[in-house]
């Protein structure tokens, strides 16, 4: 806790990694591109995982658990799909000291193996739809990692579900986007802007990819989710079918989607500051610390007894509440401590607070500090959490629309990212090589066509010609 | 479901494979010796997890996670533990299209990689006691598998801490080994044997190794929880040092622990009878299926009414309830199929209980059924159901008691294994030659020596010398 974290103004990628290192959230690993998620940094996931399954369950889906170690062969079967992971595979060659006669994949996402059981499972159209989701690890060879937000494995959710008909897998494709959408906004405080991918970005084997985008502290975008409509390329490499209802066998229509620890990078840095962390009040370990203040023994006996009694009151409230009364630190160095790992609410209580019966609170989004009575104090910080959630909310929002500008060229949109990052929003109906020359460039991609486009018409900055399609791009994670 | 489940008298090996698929608890994977776990089977898991991760969290241990791949040569460290591990590991030896420097092991256990990461962590006496839990896939390449009991995949956590002092390492290992014993007990309702291991069954690298073990309805023993003090071995292995109070560095003391999917194995085989599985409702994702049951339409609106407020009551007294209200299945049918489910209690309620304002309640556990008054459902459920569960306990201790016999000579104990199954409990100070031998003539392994021994004293079957050591010996999964 000694060392000092780069300023984030300076150099963003220096911040980013001392943050997550000495705040303790997670360290490098022995092996190239993996990564340790620490006690901190996983009760982050803790968090995200309870709510985000208790959302997906809701939907109608279960949990289940396919095997890890994929048949080379079952990869290969869809085109796209193997071309798409090919590059990216990690691969066991022996098992039991053998050489194995044919080689498995450590899975780098699960549709090959989890049609191979849906097409044993599936029978009728009584057996649709079918909702499975699966927490699990993934492997995939990242040339450049980047704690959390690109690793070789990484921990994740991935949604697996089979429909009768093409129009319900796209709702279930739309409706998951949305689930996403709101558990980016309402528990991680993140901003998340809805859209479809382009051909260039969408993933190996879908027919759609729709994902949700986010901005991040520095004007880089975030993918933060991607919901699939795989349309029947699975089901038909796979033979996942069903008998409908007049007797006929037919393919499945299929969708995935999946969320991963990346959002636990994407909560530091949209919402990090140069102090540090600053961790919504929803997934935050420590919601509130006390630190207690005295000199001499006499001041230590009732200031103790004070914060006692309020973390008494904190926590049987449901507040997830720390005492932090160490001795061998200065209140001064644990401001600094709890400040850089992100507590959202800092109670101050020394020998004054005493015989005011108050706690000085320090809010970790906003500056100063305010005498707080101590009659009602659980209201008083429940209220106060649910301030600084909806403030984070805020402020990340106000940051996205002032980083999202217009051009209405090729030429305004290179300057703007160059010069400013951040989202730039242009017409577009653009092909694949468009897209090639925008990246090389500007190193920016098409993040996405946001869902939310009104009904208007312009010129394509690509083509030149009218188009009623918007694009947003961005040099991105 | 239509089809049948072998007899579990005639051939209990079958009836449990017929049982774990046709219930849709496990199928069989693509990939030699690995299992899908389906959705009924994977609630089972999440109630296991969700409990067991609260009873360690009250230990004062945090989650974490460590990467799956480790260098193969941090294996080669500890000379017991690669010995041990070394014909049952998975390789990988590519990724990202190329081949690797050094090939990566697929964890078969963490003991080595988390030490690498503690030895970076742990400066000093303050940092101690470290106490890391974590969730986990783990590999072990297995010749011979059986659903949930032995796969090459299979989920598990694995605990893992260090101290300052060899005593409170073997307090701690025998703290964990508690908390599995009361997992077991009051979670799983099976009885546990907690004991020490022999040196041919500890774990490689351990200086001691815990065990709680389970006998299954066939006689035969399960190893159903493990809990290891591992000395120094691994600390030495990977320097992870302390400076003490004295400012001496010293190596630090360990454990480790861990409980796996196996659990769900037991579960089946400890309750199950002819009809299939029986689960304790502590874990049964259905705790209560209600059965209505009509001929005429004007039957069934009074029926499906009375059915719904009374699942309603139940639903919001937090009772895991399902209503089976199916068109086109006999109400016998679905007795089958919620009994082959192992759904602890069934209400069914047809025409004249609705005259009556009762339903008739049909136990898992014992034959018959009651009438009960629907009058006060929701409690009169909870006691049923605690009931239940208690009686599953007895039941499997009674069996168990019933199976546990004394041999007084290796004749006796041979014949009693062979003929009999169970634990035989003999007076044992024998070597590794003898328990080889034991082995040889009868299959049965050292269990374990219990925790719970008097002081007493007998003649050791395998020596013939005075001793106070008292041996389980059994036929193992």
């Amino acid at each position: 806790m000694a060392e000092k974290i780069a300023k984030q103004s300076q150099d963003f990628n220096k911040w980013y990694q001392d943050v997550v290192v000495q705040t303790e959230l997670a360290d490098y690993a022995p092996v190239k591109g993996c990564m340790v998620i620490r006690p901190y940094g996983y009760a982050l996931w803790e968090s995200i995982q309870g709510e985000l399954d208790a959302r997906i369950k809701e939907t109608g889906a279960q949990n289940a658990y396919f095997p890890m170690f994929i048949p080379q062969s079952f990869l290969q079967r869809e085109a796209e799909h193997v071309e798409g992971f090919a590059p990216e595979l990690a691969v066991v060659t022996h098992g039991g000291g053998k050489k194995l006669e044919e080689p498995l994949i450590v899975r780098p996402t699960s549709e090959t193996i989890i049609n191979e059981m849906f097409s044993k499972w599936i029978r009728s159209y009584r057996d649709l739809p079918l909702l499975i989701n699966q927490w699990a690890n993934i492997v995939r060879w990242e040339k450049r990692t980047r704690l959390f937000i690109r690793t070789t494995e990484f921990l994740w959710q991935e949604g697996h579900t089979c429909h009768a008909t093409r129009e319900e897998a796209n709702e279930k494709a739309m409706q998951m986007l949305e689930i996403y959408r709101q558990f980016a906004e309402d528990w991680l405080a993140i901003p998340a802007v809805t859209g479809r991918k382009s051909e260039t970005e969408k993933f190996a084997g879908a027919d759609a990819t729709f994902a949700i985008e986010g901005l991040m502290g520095d004007g880089k975008a975030l993918q933060m989710g991607t919901s699939h409509s795989l349309g029947q390329n699975f089901s038909k490499a796979f033979g996942t079918q069903f008998l409908d209802a007049d007797g006929q066998l037919q393919n499945v229509w299929q969708t995935s989607w999946g969320m991963t620890t990346r959002l636990i990078g994407a909560v530091i840095m949209v919402h990090g500051d140069e102090k540090g962390l600053r961790l919504p009040p929803t997934i935050a370990p420590i919601q509130t610390v006390i630190v207690p203040i005295w000199k001499t023994d006499r001041e230590k006996a009732q200031v103790i007894q004070l914060a006692d009694s309020v973390f008494a009151e904190l926590k049987s409230a449901g507040i997830r509440v720390k005492m932090d009364d160490r001795d061998q630190f200065t209140p001064g160095f644990k401001y600094n401590e709890w400040e850089m790992k992100g507590v959202p609410l800092r109670l101050e209580i020394g020998p004054r607070d005493v015989a005011d019966n108050a706690v000085m609170a320090a809010r970790r989004d906003i500056k100063g500090k305010e005498k707080v009575s101590v009659q009602g104090i659980a209201e008083t910080v429940k209220t106060v959490l649910d301030s600084i959630q909806k403030t984070l909310f805020e402020q990340a929002l106000a940051f996205r629309e002032a980083n999202t500008r217009d051009a209405s060229t090729m030429e305004e949109m290179a300057q703007l990212i160059l010069k400013e990052r951040g989202f730039v929003r242009v017409w577009w109906e653009g092909d694949a090589d468009a897209e090639a020359k925008v990246k090389e460039d500007t190193k920016a991609t098409l993040r996405c066509f946001p869902l939310d486009q009104q009904d208007e018409e312009g010129i394509c900055v690509a083509t030149g010609k009218k188009t009623k399609s918007r694009a947003l791009f961005a040099v991105a994670y």
